[in-house]
């Protein structure tokens, strides 16, 4: 069943989410010879040290309905902090602790991620519209597969941070679930797996009993009705993926014992 | 001038470096075809952020007379967090926008620097012995040249970190101008340049016109007498070079315009 083939593994970081499963699970799978890349979030941390720093974080809704971080610059060193220095050094330290060789890279490392800076951005506030500046997040534009190639070969297993450099060298939060739809479809890697604390796309939000099992590519679109706050991110990112040239995409749950492994055998929600 | 061989560059966490203009005179050098390998510090931000979160470094010293950060698991995280996610990637972020292909790693990426874990650390506390547990430090004991010349070799720029990984794939804090000293030892650089907040080694510190200009290897042993406080390690790592096969060691001033340039030159200490 394994193959030389490449999977790439979104590990949210929502609560429940069990990253020790995880990593036990990737590491089983590794020992069979797969390639394997994850990509992590970290949203948590950095709410958590932007609180206890005194500089908690702002989130806003744009007007097509997505919710995101409101990054300015200070907000963009206490994300590097939380999510580069802390949710990749401790994943890079359980997985070398599990024999695994990992090696942590943000998107700033090597130009991995290169990412067109939304330096103003439009937000629906209080049902008015406004616009928010000095704003660094970004829409990745460019992987360099070449340096994941290079780790790979060498007996390497990167897990990446999201952050992404811009045209003009500056750092940038990029959505994590985007990250890792643009990594698997410049590996054209044959799956991509976004764990998350749900069984899956849900028909019914937050229904676990609604999950929809099987999405044809081409019904893609409509769902961006039906997914919820940060499903909708997800879904994007299935969509990018697939027209990136990635076999499929599966939304899984991340807190079941052995979440890599169980979405690869069909639990989930499978969009191809 | 430019030959091929590695320069390894320890930049100071200390006030008064200036890393932008290490950082121009890195992109300079690294124009003109020379391999570079950057080495940082960071407790001036680990002390900061410590104190931000409420948990502020407790710094002990050895019986030898060593100064060093007591790091339990919390601090480990602190220092991760400041280290690794703020000077690092902030550092790789200025590389990038002077055009410098920077990839940030540190000691646990990779298996870059492996350290023995001392898990438990003598100190002197108020005249009396004591002992420390749940130390989460270590020496370095071997680094992945593998790594680093397969990166440099691909172009990149290794920027690296102070954090290494224990025989059980633990992180560990270990000190930046140690670390420096094995990766240019790994490398068999020409050269390994500390720069700091001082010219060089003091003869009466903190009188700066008491520089010593040139030490024999012969002679070094005898300067651990002089050298006060954090230059001890600076001695100390200038040794573990040397007799790794480094061709020389200068201890400089980091806080010129063209600290590399100028070290190079042979302004500092040059000890060889």
């Amino acid at each position: 069943m394994i193959t030389n083939t490449t999977i790439v593994v979104k590990l949210g970081g929502t609560e429940g989410v069990d990253f020790s499963a995880i990593c036990r699970d990737a590491a089983a799978l590794l020992e069979q010879g797969q390639r394997l890349v994850l990509v992590h979030g970290g949203s948590a941390e950095a709410n958590a040290l932007g609180e206890a720093v005194g500089y908690p974080p702002r989130f806003v809704t744009s007007p097509s309905g997505f919710t995101s971080r409101y990054t300015d610059r200070q907000t963009l060193e206490i994300f590097a902090m939380a999510v580069n220095g802390k949710v990749n050094t401790l994943l890079v330290e359980q997985l070398q602790s599990l024999g695994i060789n990992a090696l942590g890279l943000s998107g700033v490392d090597g130009q991995l991620l290169r990412a067109r800076r939304k330096a103003s951005i439009r937000i629906i506030e209080n049902g008015k519209k406004k616009i928010l500046r000095d704003d660094y997040t970004g829409t990745i534009e460019q992987v360099n597969a070449h340096l994941l190639n290079t780790l790979l070969d060498a007996g390497y297993t990167p897990v990446v941070a999201p952050l992404a450099l811009s045209e003009m060298g500056e750092a940038l939060n990029v959505d994590a679930d985007r990250a890792a739809a643009m990594v698997a479809a410049s590996l054209k890697a044959e799956t991509l797996l976004l764990l998350t604390a749900v069984p899956g796309l849900l028909q019914n939000f937050p229904d676990e009993t609604s999950l929809i099992r099987e999405i044809p590519q081409v019904k893609l679109e409509g769902l961006l009705e039906i997914a919820q706050g940060r499903m909708k991110k997800k879904v994007l990112g299935a969509r990018e993926a697939l027209d990136g040239g990635v076999g499929q995409v599966i939304i899984a749950d991340g807190r079941v014992e052995q979440p890599i492994s169980n979405a690869l055998a069909g639990n989930g929600t499978v969009i191809k």
